[in-house]
């Protein structure tokens, strides 16, 4: 009877655990399709915009405790799929900045490739991981990215190095508008990296998970050399796959 | 009653949580105090060592899996101080890199230190990330991650590409070595992040946690810049404890 109880319990709490999330989840779509303009500046957490307002702010303080943001949220794809623990945005980018250095083609600035895989994201600390499953137009979402960008460069990073400032809008719209081939293979590599992560995950829940609708992911990768890395990744996949059925 | 229950239970599950934490750390301690010597062959997980004993391994992949190890692993010191949820080795390593970009000495190659900034804890995947109350001299921790980072760069990034072998085995004795300002510059970050996280946490707990020793680091940090951010970081943070008092 007391065992009985303890499950109970437990069954209650991991309800409650999992209504809390999917509040979280059902609260932030609404924030999403509400009708008001979405602005950086008016979704600062309390804390940096306390940094920013003192008569002589603490610059890269307040760049970090943005950067901050990145590494305590987590991608909301892994979340959707009750996938916990799961990576954080910061994992993520940190694993594609290291991927990048295994480029081999010799016309491509690898360090470029680094920077761009480490900011490509970074709008994500005050707009959030938004997937397409999400109530939001890709327009809108790109809107929000940009202003978010823009705001950072200007407002905290310019004050503590004007180069870093144009650099990382540099590289940031290197991704977001594919303005160079290094631009291009940091897409790719996003790819590969979240498919691997998949990979990863099939593997550590034993292939219970549905993780299937990522895998549409592999259309989207143009470069010879991605391409070639996730054919290879798709092989093993399927060798995976294939030993669960034995 | 029930709820009397209720709470017994979960403050033993939480018991229960601890004690395997602890227990964790105890195994983790033990296996550092083992006579026989310590290979980074013999501590390669499982599932990596299959993907890399194929015959005709799928090299990429492998690396992917190794930097894998760097995003699940949680920061000993804030492990061991409580601290749920905590950043992972990887989200350490992703800020150092974005901080990186900051710096204005025009001495100083960015692109080097980032990549420095990226690779400096690449070795903590297989060796864990060891701190100075572990029961380990420095020089067996310093001998664990160069045979490390030698033994994964030979094994798994030279396949890949022979120059990212090079490079990263390079940027890595930057840091570890110091042979160059960038590695310098880099020590420097390490700490100066590593302090924002503990003013960040300090702020989390309102400041009744006491995570003063992690401090002390502050005498490591040498060049004028990253000296300049830090003293700034420790006027916030006193104002921080002097308005708990008020």
């Amino acid at each position: 009877m007391y065992i009985n109880k303890g499950f109970e319990k437990k069954t209650d709490k991991q309800t409650n655990k999992k209504q809390n999330i999917l509040q979280k989840s059902k609260d932030r779509r609404n924030r999403m399709t509400m009708n008001n303009i979405w602005k950086p500046e008016e979704n600062i957490p309390a804390n940096i915009l306390a940094v920013l307002s003192k008569p002589h702010p603490n610059y890269q303080l307040a760049f970090l405790n943005i950067v901050q943001l990145l590494k305590t949220q987590r991608r909301t794809g892994w979340v959707d799929h009750d996938i916990d623990p799961c990576e954080s945005i910061s994992d993520h980018m940190y694993r594609m900045g290291l991927t990048s250095m295994l480029i081999t083609n010799k016309d491509i600035d690898r360090n470029k490739c680094i920077r761009i895989a480490l900011v490509h994201d970074f709008a994500e600390s005050l707009v959030g991981d938004i997937t397409p499953n999400d109530p939001m137009t890709k327009e809108e979402k790109h809107r929000r990215e940009f202003e978010t960008v823009k705001y950072l460069c200007e407002t905290v990073i310019k004050p503590c190095s004007e180069t870093a400032s144009e650099e990382i809008l540099d590289d940031w719209l290197a991704y977001e508008k594919q303005t160079c081939l290094e631009g291009r293979y940091v897409k790719d590599i996003d790819k590969y990296e979240m498919l691997v992560q998949c990979f990863e995950y099939e593997q550590k829940y034993n292939g219970k998970k549905d993780l299937e609708q990522f895998w549409s992911a592999i259309s989207d990768i143009k470069t010879e050399e991605v391409k070639g890395w996730t054919q290879r990744l798709l092989e093993d996949r399927k060798a995976f796959f294939d030993s669960l059925k034995k």
